[in-house]
């Protein structure tokens, strides 16, 4: 600013009308002006932002896990449409789940001078939050999960609900040993497990412990060779309920090497459940709408920070689409 | 900081001397100051900041397209992963092939005084960005094509080998008759439709223009509706070679309304390719690598303004997985 009116010889009242196109500068002012703005490499946009200190550019951070996982990217992509209508723009941090890699992503986005803070946290202990310089008073809203440790805003799905609901509808179609697999203890997938086992309790069935399944690692290899192992068992499930959607394809991958398929109801859809050999039958809430209300939520409480600390809860529907439909002994590798 | 120091009663370096956790500063003096930040509801890396006016944090920009194509969602991913490497932070914008859009974009992010911009740039004119306050002089990299009207670094894969690949495959099967389903004029189909020409006037066919289906609309419905009127001919193609993941879903949907199943070969390949009824033949090229490329050369140009222009190309290959492989006249439905 001080540079471009020193280069260009005039005021620095002069450099403000010219950039915000005031009629009152002549000509051979404005050009020369221009000029210096050019020299100087300056972007119009930077010298109109110094010369209102109070119009910070709008910016929150949000840190997600892996994107090649449909699920964050949909979230992602509400969580922008909503920040934008609003003015907002939002950096993204991948932390994929691993705590120290989820603070430094957090002091990043906070040395960037984001004003709130989406934050899909992962497993571990947030209290650090609490601290200076470690998001404390910044306002957050977590995403998918509440994070353990600290208080905070969370815009989550109905996972109980979603346990349930998987489990009642195969339990309808007849099968009462279904095998669960389930991602690293997450507090999403620890609830959709108690959502089985309360459907199951519901029912009269007892669980076989040996069919819950607690996956070291939540991808869908692991899933895979936990199902492979799971199938091969001479007393094997009639029906699986797999509780994200990277166990879902790993489930898939599993069952063709099996010539009985079983029964399969997933937690959370993905673009292609309906074009598999048998489409799949899926619980799951609306995720874009999840980034769009987090994002939401954030920009009021950035606005009033004194609001309430909210639980949202978002609803989950069952899906019907023919894996989750087959009765027990059925062949279904044979009717397809 | 000036705020802290008055609030404190203390110097502007006292303040700094905390702040940079600095051992000549009393336990007494610490907490008042400490006392002071809590109050004043400061973060201590903007208070750092503060202090380092040369250490500006270091951030770029991108402009995607829908996250929900898992495409630019493993782009952006790669993206983020070179650059946080380099201790940037990614902002993503997100301008769906609409061009205001996009321009607004852009110039969201430079008022946010991006370092950078990593841009896929939709197909109409960017002369704009040699304008002042749209671009000009910002280091920038377009992302998976070039932009028009404008000379910048571009990251992109080999497209009219990818469509020459598809297409040999394809004749080496027997098929002469193929139907191309391409998405909107975009650079890249355009590459990939060439090499189809390419490849059937090297093995002497003749294209049927009937059944180059040039669509309104890059979404799946619009690929759905298309394909299930090619496959309605009386001379249907038996094979089709789909130029983008969004087009081959759609082409299998359509695909599920006739008996006799065409040949199909793919550009870019998706999550669930595997596992399709008849897993699909893609051609592709690795979506990972062309963000972290175009990151990283990006990076690089901002250290370096003059760098000369380049144009990156990665590689394409064939992934055979059974929808390719069939000759014509097979009736696909029944032995699948």
């Amino acid at each position: 600013m001080n540079d471009v009116a020193r280069r260009a010889g005039v005021g620095v009242g002069t450099v403000s009308r010219v950039v915000n196109h005031s009629s009152s500068v002549t000509p051979e002012t404005r050009a020369r002006v221009e000029h210096a703005i050019d020299e100087l490499g300056f972007r119009r946009n930077e010298i109109a932002r110094s010369l209102r200190p109070g119009q910070a550019p709008k910016t929150i951070g949000m840190v997600a896990g892996d994107l090649t996982n449909p699920f964050y990217a949909t979230v992602v992509k509400g969580a922008i449409a909503a920040a934008a209508r609003q003015g907002y723009a939002v950096v993204i941090a991948m932390a994929d789940e691993d705590p120290e890699a989820e603070r430094l992503a957090i002091r990043g986005l906070l040395a960037r001078g984001v004003a709130g803070l989406l934050l899909v946290p992962d497993k571990g202990d947030h209290g650090y939050m609490d601290q200076r310089g470690e998001g404390m008073g910044v306002p957050t809203v977590m995403v998918d999960r509440p994070a353990s440790g600290v208080t905070r805003d969370v815009v989550l799905f109905d996972n109980e609900a979603a346990g349930r609901i998987a489990t009642e509808h195969l339990l309808m179609h007849g099968h009462t040993r279904i095998g669960v697999l389930v991602a690293p203890s997450h507090y999403t997938t620890g609830w959709r497990l108690r959502g089985f086992r309360n459907a199951m309790r519901g029912a009269g069935q007892r669980v076989d412990d040996a069919l819950v399944l607690r996956l070291r690692e939540g991808s869908s290899q692991s899933a895979e060779e936990g199902c492979r192992r799971l199938l091969a068992r001479a007393d094997a499930p009639s029906a699986l309920f797999t509780t994200t959607s990277f166990l879902t394809l790993g489930a898939l991958r599993a069952m063709r090497s099996v010539p009985v398929h079983p029964a399969l109801v997933g937690f959370d859809d993905f673009p292609y459940a309906e074009l598999l050999p048998t489409p799949i039958t899926v619980v799951a809430g609306d995720a874009e709408d999840l980034g769009w209300t987090a994002a939401t939520r954030l920009l009021r409480r950035i606005e009033e920070h004194d609001l309430p600390v909210a639980r949202l809860m978002l609803p989950v529907t069952l899906r019907e689409r023919g894996s989750g439909e087959a009765a027990p002994s059925v062949d279904l590798a044979t009717t397809r």
